[in-house]
Parts: C-alpha cells; sequence; structure tokens
C-alpha cells in the first residue's frame, strides 16, 4: 500500500462522526437538503476543505466542489476527475450514506492535489434521496446542467415551497452561487472525464461474501406499480366465503407472486411489496378496494421488462379469478444502466496488486452515479460492505478499518485515472 | 295470509323512508346512539306509535317500548312477547338494518292489541352496532338490567364522553327516564317469555336461494386475532429474495391461508382479514413490521375453536420458515348463540301453512338477538333478503313486497306465540 500521510482512521472517522452531528431531528441522521443541518454540515464541510489545503466553491444548486485553489472552476470549465456523494439523507437516516464518499471525496482530492495528470475534484451533491423534493437526483442534474429554468418554480417539495425559494434561503446562508440567468440557470463548473462514487453497500452482499470492496459494473434499473384493486365491501360475517370479491386477498395474492416470480428469475432480480392498504380497514368487512404498491429491479432492461410485465400479467389472472377489477399505473420506469466497463477493469486490476478481496456486484439502489453515466461519463462506484445490510437507519454501521480500506482504495484509483496509468 | 288492516307495503315503506331521514350526515343514514337525529327519531316514532294507539315507553337507557296504553310497564314487570330491533346506525349504513325490525316491532304491537294471550310489546334498542360506543349491545343489555352504576363512567365514546354524560343530554330531550337510583341504574320494565325480532339478512343467501324468508337458528360465535409481525426493514433494492425477512409477504401469506381454511372447512365458516399495515410502507423498503388483523367466525363452537386455532398455528409456521416473529392477541372472543329450536319450528310451520319460501339459516353478524338468547329468554330471528347482499352502506335495499312478507309473517308468528297456539 502507497504511503498515505492525509487519510487515516481517525480522519475518517472525525469526519463522519462531525458531519452526523448536523441533524435537524434524532435518532440518527435527517439532513434536508438546504435545511439549517444540511446548511451547517455543507458550511462545515467547507471548512475542513480549507483544513487540507483546498479550495471549496459551490455552484447555483448547492452542490460543492474541493480543489486546487489554483484550479478555476466555471467557464470554459476545466477537465476533470471527480470523486464524490450526496450530503442529504433521508429521514432518520444513517451517518454513511452519502456522507462517507462525500468525505472520501474531499480526502482524495487533498491527497491527488498537485499530482501530475488531470486534476482530482471532490464534490457534494444536494439532493439526491429525494427526500425534499420528491424529484430526485436534483443535485447532480443541476450539476450537470440539465436543468432549465421552468424547474426552479415547477419542483416542490411537501409544504409547497419551491425549489427556487428553498434554493434562495440556503444561497443567503452561503451554501449556493447566484443563478445564471435566462435558460439555464446551473452551468457546470468542471467537465468530468470520469467519475466515481465511493459508498457503503446498503446491502448484505459484501459482508455475506466477506469481501472487502465491491467494484459495481451495473446500477439496477427499478420499474414501480400502483395498483387499484376493487372487489366488494361486504358484511364479513354474513357473506359466504364462495360470494366474496375480497380486494386484500386478491393484493395478498399479488404481492406473493410478485415475490416468486423474482425469486424464480434468481439475483440480482428483486420485488418488493412495500405498502398495502384495504378499505375501510375494519375487522367486520370484507376489504372492497385495496391498494397495492410493487417495486421490480434488475440490472438487466430485458430482464427488468419481463419481471414487470409477469408481475403484471400474475395480478391481472388473479383479480380476474377473484372477479376483483385491477387497474395499475406505472409510476416509476428508471431503466438499469452499465457503468464503465474499464473503469471497473482498472479498479479490479489495483485491488488484486493491494491484495484487496473484492467482488464484481450490482447496485440494486440509484445513486448519482447513475446520472453521470446516463450523460456519456464514464463512471464507476466503488462500495464498502454494511453491517447487517442495514441502511437508510440510525443502525446503518461500517467499521473503521473497511472504511480506511475503501477510501485509500479510492484515492490511489482516482490517482492512477487522472495521472492516465 | 289473514285480513291485514294495518301492516301494508305503504305503512312500511313510509315509516322506513321517515326514519331515514333522521341522519347526522349523508350520504346513507348515520344515527349514533344519543346525538340529535337519533333523538328526532326516537320522539318521531313515539308520535308514530300513538297514530296507531299505542302508548311509547323510554326506559332509563332509551330505549323505547311500543305497547297497549292498559299495560302498566315497571316494578313489578309484566310478562310480555317482545319484538323489536334497534334504532342506531353505523356511519353511513343504509336505511332498513335496525330500523326494519325496529317498525315491524312497532305495527306488530299495534296489531296484536287486546288479543288474548300475553300482551306483544315492539321494542327499539339504543346502542347495538357500537358505533358511539365500542362495548357494543348496551341497549339490549341494559334492556335486561345487566349494567351496574360504575359502567355509567367507565363506558365512553371516541371524544371522551361518558356513557352517562351522554345518556344525560338524551334525557332532556325527553328521550330517556330518570336512572334507578343505587347500583342498578337500569331496571327492566318488562319480562320477556320470548322475543323475535326480524332484520335484513346482510348478506346474499337467501337471495341466491330465491327465498323469502329466512329461520335464524344459530348467530355464529367470532374470534378475531389482532396479529403483529416483525421481519427486517431493509433497501428493496440492495436486499437479494434470500436474506430477505418481510413482515408483510408473512402477513400476506397469513390472510390466504386463513381465507383457504375457512373455504375448506366449508359453510357456515368465514375467515377474513379486514386491515393490514406494513411499515414503513414505502416503495422501497421490505416491510420490517405489519400488523394484520384477521377474523373467524363458525356457529358451532367446536368448530370455532378448531378455525381460529388453525389459523393460528399457520400463522406460526408462516413466521417461522420465514424467519419473522409473530404475536397474535385475541381481541374478541364471542361464542356461537343456539336460538330456540321451539320458536324456529313454530316460524317453519306458519312458513309451510302461508307456503311461504323459507329456510332455516345461521346470522353471521351479532344481533341484539343474541343477548337475549343467552340471558335464557326463548328468542328467534327471521331475515328478509338484501338485495346483492349489500349491508352496512347506503345502497342497502330490499323490495317493499319483500319487507311485506317479513312483517306479516312475523306479525302472525309473535300473535300465535302470545297466544300459546
Amino acid at each position: 500500500m502507497t504511503v498515505n500521510p492525509l487519510v487515516s482512521t481517525r480522519i475518517l472517522v472525525d469526519l463522519l462522526e462531525g458531519l452526523s452531528r448536523f441533524t435537524c431531528v434524532t435518532p440518527g441522521v435527517t439532513r434536508l437538503v438546504y435545511d439549517p443541518a444540511w446548511c451547517e454540515a455543507h458550511r462545515w464541510l467547507a471548512e475542513r476543505a480549507h483544513d487540507v489545503g483546498l479550495a471549496a466553491t459551490s455552484d447555483s444548486a448547492g452542490n460543492l466542489f474541493f480543489h486546487d485553489p489554483a484550479l478555476r472552476p466555471g467557464d470554459p470549465s476545466p477537465e476533470v476527475v471527480l470523486t464524490g456523494s450526496h450530503l442529504d439523507t433521508v429521514k432518520h437516516g444513517g451517518a454513511f450514506d452519502g456522507a462517507y464518499g462525500a468525505v472520501a471525496g474531499l480526502l482524495t482530492a487533498a491527497e491527488q492535489r498537485g499530482h501530475q495528470g488531470l486534476p482530482v475534484v471532490g464534490f457534494v451533491t444536494c439532493e439526491e434521496e429525494g427526500s425534499r423534493f420528491p424529484e430526485g437526483f436534483l443535485g447532480v442534474r443541476s450539476l450537470l446542467g440539465m436543468y432549465r429554468a421552468e424547474a426552479l418554480d415547477r419542483v416542490r417539495d411537501s409544504a409547497g415551497v419551491s425549489w427556487r425559494a428553498a434554493l434562495e434561503a440556503a444561497r443567503e446562508r452561503g451554501c449556493a452561487a447566484p443563478l445564471a440567468s435566462g435558460d439555464t440557470p446551473f452551468r457546470p463548473l468542471f467537465r468530468a472525464s470520469a467519475q466515481i462514487e465511493l459508498h457503503i453497500e446498503q446491502g448484505p452482499v459484501l459482508e455475506a461474501a466477506g469481501r472487502s470492496l465491491g467494484i459495481v459494473e451495473h446500477i439496477a434499473g427499478t420499474i414501480r406499480l400502483r395498483l387499484e384493486l376493487r372487489g366488494e365491501a361486504r358484511h364479513a360475517g354474513t357473506t359466504p366465503m364462495a360470494l366474496r370479491r375480497d380486494a386484500f386477498a386478491a393484493a395478498a395474492e399479488i404481492a406473493l407472486a410478485a415475490e416468486s416470480l423474482a425469486r424464480d428469475m434468481g439475483d440480482p432480480a428483486v420485488a418488493t411489496a412495500g405498502y398495502v392498504r384495504p378499505e375501510p380497514g375494519l375487522f367486520n368487512v370484507i376489504p372492497g378496494a385495496c391498494e397495492l404498491w410493487l417495486e421490480a429491479r434488475h440490472t438487466d432492461s430485458g430482464a427488468l421488462e419481463r419481471l414487470a410485465s409477469h408481475i403484471r400479467h400474475s395480478a391481472g389472472e388473479i383479480a380476474a379469478r377473484r372477479q376483483v377489477t385491477f387497474a395499475a399505473t406505472e409510476v416509476l420506469h428508471q431503466p438499469p444502466v452499465a457503468l464503465s466497463r474499464t473503469l471497473a477493469e482498472r479498479a479490479e486490476e489495483l485491488a488484486k496488486e493491494r491484495e484487496l478481496s473484492c467482488r464484481r456486484m450490482a447496485s440494486g439502489a440509484g445513486h448519482d452515479t447513475m446520472v453521470f453515466a446516463e450523460a456519456g461519463i464514464p463512471s464507476l462506484m466503488i462500495f464498502v460492505p454494511s453491517r447487517g445490510g442495514i441502511s437508510h437507519s440510525p443502525e446503518e454501521y461500517t467499521a473503521p478499518e473497511q472504511l480506511l480500506t475503501g477510501c485509500r482504495f479510492l484515492s490511489e484509483l482516482v490517482g492512477r485515472i487522472a495521472r492516465g496509468d
């Protein structure tokens, strides 16, 4: 392993613990984009960047960049290698999701500063989870200049506050640059020749396999269906079993069919029924209506479509057999994204050289990296294990030595890519 | 059919339509006990009793009795034959549940007045559904003198109003007699030698079988279970199917197992999963916990116990196989009640004589009659068809000629019983 004066267990743990103190509520960490805790965390990270000799530059959406003070972001935007993650969290989330990659990006930018090759820039996106603005990936999309001005008034949080108003409040707190004039308010500050995101796995695979690193080749696509089932609300005591049209019984059967179909298809297929609501929801009334939310994910586009189609088909059969009517609305259709095979190979070579146990894998969750890759930027994700596969929870945990392994690996990999080694 | 000057389609429909106008909200009928609509309906019914020459006497709980003005209710309480039903409704209920039997009781008391044998008294109970006071059967239990004074302060509605306070307000409106002093505030005004309740079926059996009358031999018992399932809330995208402990999937399987067990046992066994709530209830989180409400009913005590026990056993197996923990709370255990075989035979004889198609059947729903029978009073229920089996709904409907058939049958049957024919 390269001698590495900056990245240590101590500094990693200190930065992650420091960040986790910026939360609006407890337990866990809740930093919704532009809220007071998020703004304080944003300013605190900028100070930590200054501590290690970096400049910290906000773009007009509140994304934050850590870079050599000699590097001038803006127009024309310099070509760089980007590495980072997001600062926002889910409600009552953990201290690692996003924060780990953000801190690692800062430390990597510091460590690679002044080395030959492309400049390495750390980044922190402002809204990945979609916990405040349900649009999701607002940060990375604005970082890449994908939004037009109309989005600032269209995108609103659950309280009706527009992105424009929320962003203005954050700007007043020093966490965002002024909007560019005209129809393209967000102008990219850098041009990424490659992007690598370090992240906790948020699943149990690396832990179960006893590996230190995951090299993520694919990000699964997701199809979400909202099903509305309608049967007949009848007295639960007076309606014989043979004369029922029970909308919840149909929903239960559909949920189990989705589970079976994903199991039969095998990994990495998954299907989940996360929400169900029978009406009227009483002991003594057969549910006359039932809402059911289903989600299917797969890393292969064709397989994802097949899985979703089989689930719809089963749902139709089950509903027809039970004389329950059925409407399905597709509320999300996010195709799978393949990441850079070249970068994955470079990562695997480095892991071999360093005798680090790793496996190629897929990410079942969406990440900013998905948007970078879709924009045509060679991109990769590196995972470290998550204890118990737990994430989006105050119990989220990765041991300091595992964090260190991931961060040192990232820094060395990014350095090689920047130098074109 | 006996010549019958009083009971006609016209008077039945007029009385039922008249009653249905007393509702707190629309659609449908909502008369919660002692509320303004209930009080107005109470007074209106008393006036209708006066119209046909009857006295209308309220007891101290607000139950209402229609009787020959020559008959003196109270201590010592005269022996009578009772027939009636309840005045309260569920929220957004129909115009027939309760109201039909109450109106029929009034008309029967009027028609049988002055005939030889025991006096026939019509009754209207004040709280059968339990829509305001979840205790349920408050009316019939107070009518039978079953409550002690403590209940007046213990029993409260969802707003925290005590039975005592609610009753006092109704008394001020003239809908209840003063409470008796001492520990037994409700003193029976009559001693019932028999009780017959006419009611709409609230199920689809008579309609499906094309019969005019149901002679109800049994009222089903009910066991209600609240299940709490606990698995692991994990990311729905990153957790492979084989590593899941999905609490909702377990609940879905248990609900379907309960359905199968009731089907396999055959009529009159029923089992219903009316309510389910997965936590946290999101697209992208495997439910880590799930509440499930299950209900089983049967007219045979042993069969009911077996059905509930098989459901619990299946739930345990399913939960264990899925590594989900499981706690079941029995929130209701109401044994089945057998009604009077003698009265059922008398009813069947009369139906044969009058060439009315009928069938012996069970009631899957609880009724005031259950409490009369449990108190040792020879009791019977007569059902008329419900269109589509719909009840507890504004769509509840029975055709006027079917209502008339039931009411005339009731009057003649009650007359025979009163005379000891």
